[in-house]
């Protein structure tokens, strides 16, 4: 399937059939979202998967009332990470195990700690989330290609899901994207023709 | 292409040959980024493409050294445009004019309105912002399935963009695609394994 007709055939998904997608599709959609570009490569995300009922219905009740939370087979939590010591101290060993060279390294690490230094705890969480927002866009257009359905979410209240989610304090909810096969059906896209994004 | 040869075989390019990617190819390229998700679907971006040499050599004086800006055919300024009563106005009358539902297309304005009116200067941006890392997602991808390599870059000085492309103050320069055809090689990609990225 050509780029182009996936970008502009999926759709956000708001119903879906009761049926589950194969933990090797969901496998292999967290193997396209893990290629995901990063600034300097530091992947600075966890994804945390929920298929069983009862985690996506307490869940839900976090998410003002979006249904496909708990209707969809799969819920993919994209969560932020902000623990740039670790972060950079993974980068760092993952790049000497592959054997990339010395300088090329030393600088990239470099790079990473000066930018991660100059950050307030707010400009950590922004830049991380930032990346995430990039996993997104491969996830929703990921699972069209190998012929899901799936819908983003971003409203939904990231504490309540940390704390039902048990996750650490450094990962933080960003943004969620259901997956799942389609009960619904696609009413066309509306999106600004080039010449009016332009400027 | 299948998406996993995309996301899995583009890269991130920093040498171009000296060689103009056609303008209709361009235009390709920003069709499919038009394609992009947003939320509420807003679409609050705006894309400056800049191609000719002299611009090119002005900006790159505000990109700490960034030789791919110079060097490439085109590069693309994905800009956050953070004015929310003229986004939620253009969304509105496009609604109609498509003919949307009136119930569905004020339940949409409204839920827009509310959200936008709840955010402050700074989360405006944020959220602006964070709908364009996702197109530079389908920039990147987008640009590998039409056979162009490309460069996304979002270590610049944004307020020297703007000076130089004479920006409206609502419009916020955020990241930069490099765009053009490739004179170094792809060597691979150092990506965590999924097991390392669930939690």
């Amino acid at each position: 399937m050509e780029f182009k007709e996936i970008v502009k055939n999926r759709y956000a998904c708001r119903q879906y059939l009761d049926k589950k997608v194969p933990e090797e599709t969901i496998r292999e959609l967290l193997e396209i979202m893990s290629y995901s570009v990063s600034a300097i490569n530091l992947q600075p995300w966890r994804i945390k998967v929920v298929s069983d009922q009862e985690t996506k219905d307490k869940l839900f009740e976090a998410t003002w009332g979006q249904n496909q939370v708990k209707t969809c087979s799969h819920l993919l939590v994209l969560c932020a990470d902000v623990d740039y010591p670790a972060i950079i101290a993974k980068f760092d060993k993952t790049l000497a195990a592959a054997n990339a060279p010395d300088d090329m390294r030393s600088a990239m690490v470099e790079l990473a700690a000066n930018v991660s230094n100059g950050m307030s705890p707010e400009q950590k969480l922004q830049w991380s989330q930032n990346q995430v927002y990039i996993m997104l866009g491969n996830a929703v257009n990921g699972a069209y290609s190998l012929g899901l359905a799936s819908g983003p979410m971003t409203a939904f209240q990231p504490g309540e899901f940390a704390k039902i989610l048990k996750l650490p304090a450094n990962i933080v909810p960003t943004a969620l994207v259901a997956v799942g096969y389609p009960a619904d059906k696609f009413l066309g896209k509306m999106r600004y023709p080039v010449d009016e994004i332009l400027i």
